[in-house]
């Protein structure tokens, strides 16, 4: 089997120690990059070696290609994983390694591109035959010809800025007499906050549910699945809690995401790890929304159930190698949960929070991973991702994993920073997260007031 | 499905924290005992209410049956759990709880009785048909008497005193050449130390493997194992470190030892928890050493490779309640290791060490599971076993899972106390280890110098 003598993390947090974990377990040295700032971080303290790439901005050091590459060349590093976040979706960064025989541990530069851009990633997806959300090809051009698409659509529609983001310029529309207002509305807001009116209709999935598929793809053609993650719960379009496997659709349905997920790989010549998310509406239909090409924060749960290190295949697919199993090979067991442990203040408006961790025992026992980088002492800085640990639960059902996961975060003790800690405890003691009965609205504006009330602590 | 309301837990350090974890997870309340010095304890921080017992010399305390009974009644516990050590073989307890009508989270107290003397637990098993190791029927009478119960054995044999422990009035006898001389000085000797001079012989199974089998057996006759656990590493008699299942011995050979502990365990009326411990010699022969009639030290690494929680089990079939599953639903999956992190400075005569932790960084990620009592200004007692932590490994195999533990043991950070953890890499990494080519005598007095010698670090 072949296998990298070197590979370098370009990445920092819990993620990096995460890889370079799976590269000690694989016998290959691993590199670290930190910023200045962050030269006592935990996975600059495990690598086998280190080494700085710049100031403490990201733009200047975790986003700074040519010197992660410099880093890489004069390290003598075979290949690069770049994690999730950063340069990870990068596919001008993947080309540049691909062009200096680096290998970037993920799929090549041209599927990363292809699947980067959304009205290119549907239209594959459409000509494969997997189901899309609905809606204008591109922008429209004029509220008359936006009306004739709503119409052809059918209400209700989500009116969407092309440059948008953060919810600005954007409107769901229920039935046609509130059209013109809310599209002329939306073109206003986008204009004023993007500089840029272009808009774009599409049918608007009431209360669905966010399911995921694990796709595993070697570089010979070999493609498998790795059951489903259900990620409804998300704050901000951000996912809070996510489990594995889905649980809430029925194992039909399941079966179909899967065959449409290895097909959408097949379709674009994917390989590496890479998640493909739908939508899947309360009647049960199944509507594509994007294809991730890298690992996601939330591929533990997968691990859990699978009893497979997915960071592990991604290195050894990676390498060139086959993959060791079939479909028929991997068994689901068990069911596992994982939150995200994000330095904010969820009793205050979600305000970022930092500083030395002056107290800190994490949990652990039966059916707990925890995922960190974080130590007593560590300096938990104000200038990246707010995540500082991810907590993994595992029982034998839905209800084990939840009651597991509540025991954990009981016993979590951390002083020195804010954290969201007791907003997941409300969360999971939530009546309808219990009964399973929730959509992504589950943490909309209107609903987040009173689970922070709830009755947790 | 009957549950308990409340149950104490009669022990301390890292098993009782195991022990109100799962209570926690089941929704069973948890009662913490604690002497005077073990206020700051995690087992006493994390239980729902704690209640000291006694002073700090055990004897006044957790081997107070008196003391822990009455806090049972104060606090209104259904139950107790004994967890390991201290009362829970101890079969006046068990029968003490009988006559309070608080059910002890084990077998009968008759049992107990009858597992815990060595002569009858051999005498029982030998009537059900279970190999155990050839030898004199108690004490002999004589020196002549002696020789010729060796003859009738066959050399090897070793002579044991009755009183005897710590390896005095202990000898090994090749062939009957040397027989007179060792009786003799083996009897002087267990005069000396025990004042007593009778002395047993027994066959002396040369370079054995350590194999133990995990039994469950509810209240309802039903008995199933969760398959075996290889504990060959061992030193002065003390598991050093544990794994599942046990790879070293054909799977013909573990079948057998697997049926012969279910009859073993219908033979003795067994019922909750317990563990059956064998010898097996080079040749593939199986002896019969002892049950303990407890949960053990080692048994996460059965969990890992069963994803049953086993004292979840024990307060279930002591609740009264039927076994989950049967047999053949029990599927064994990986392999797991278990390594025990003592507070003692293995470089240095393995001195018992304590004091404050000053810092801490307990290992995680994939494949790892920690189970522990301590904590970063916790201070470490000299009072008590001087187990801190364990840190069990999950791999795809025994080479994966070896892997993942070196990993967990290089991040495993602890200031404050001298500890074995480097002791434990180099076990790892030594190459009979490495190669699963080794018996009970891996860890003698001849070969620990050149262990401690070795080249890690």
């Amino acid at each position: 089997m072949r296998k990298f003598n070197k590979v370098l993390v370009a990445n920092r947090g819990e993620i990096a120690v995460r890889i370079i974990r799976t590269l000690k377990d694989m016998g290959i040295k691993s590199v670290a990059i930190f910023s200045d700032v962050d030269r006592e971080s935990l996975h600059t303290r495990i690598a086998d070696e280190s080494i700085c790439i710049g100031p403490r901005n990201a733009k200047e050091s975790y986003l700074n290609k040519v010197q992660i590459l410099n880093a890489a060349i004069v390290t003598g590093a075979d290949a690069i994983h770049p994690g999730f976040g950063f340069l990870s979706e990068n596919s001008s960064f993947a080309k540049m390694c691909e062009i200096y025989n680096i290998k970037f541990i993920g799929p090549t530069s041209k599927v990363m591109e292809k699947m980067g851009n959304k009205d290119i990633s549907k239209k594959i997806m459409k000509e494969a035959g997997i189901p899309v959300v609905p809606g204008s090809d591109g922008v429209v051009d004029s509220l008359e010809a936006a009306k004739v698409e709503a119409r052809n659509i059918g209400y209700p529609v989500i009116i969407k800025a092309r440059s948008g983001g953060g919810g600005k310029g954007m409107r769901v529309v229920k039935d046609e007499g509130d059209f013109n207002l809310s599209f002329q509305s939306a073109k206003k807001e986008a204009e004023n906050a993007f500089g840029d009116g272009g808009l774009y209709i599409e049918k608007y999935i009431e209360s669905p549910r966010h399911i995921e598929v694990q796709i595993l793809a070697d570089e010979l053609g070999n493609v498998v699945h790795l059951s489903g993650r259900d990620c409804t719960i998300q704050m901000n379009h951000q996912k809070v809690i996510e489990e594995a496997p889905p649980t809430a659709i029925s194992q039909a349905l399941l079966e179909e995401l899967y065959d449409i997920s290895i097909r959408a790989a097949k379709a674009v010549g994917y390989t590496n790890a890479g998640t493909i998310e739908y939508l899947v509406s309360s009647d049960g239909k199944i509507y594509f929304m994007e294809m991730n090409t890298r690992i996601q924060v939330e591929h533990p749960v997968t691990e859990m159930i699978t009893g497979i290190d997915i960071v592990k295949e991604q290195i050894n697919i990676a390498s060139g190698n086959k993959l060791e199993f079939t479909q028929e090979d991997i068994k689901i067991k068990g069911h596992s949960l994982e939150c995200r442990i994000n330095a904010y203040d969820s009793e205050n408006g979600f305000l970022p929070s930092s500083g030395v961790i002056e107290a800190l025992n994490l949990p652990g026992g039966y059916g707990v991973r925890i995922d960190s980088s974080i130590y007593q002492g560590y300096n938990v800085l104000p200038f990246y991702d707010s995540m500082l640990a991810k907590i993994i639960s595992f029982g034998k059902d839905r209800e084990d994993s939840i009651n597991i996961m509540l025991r954990a975060l009981d016993e979590f003790v951390i002083e020195g920073v804010k954290t969201n800690i007791n907003f997941n405890k409300k969360i999971l003691t939530d009546k309808n997260f219990l009964s399973n009965d929730f959509s992504t609205n589950f943490l909309s504006d209107d609903r987040i007031e009173s689970i922070i009330g709830g009755g947790v602590d």
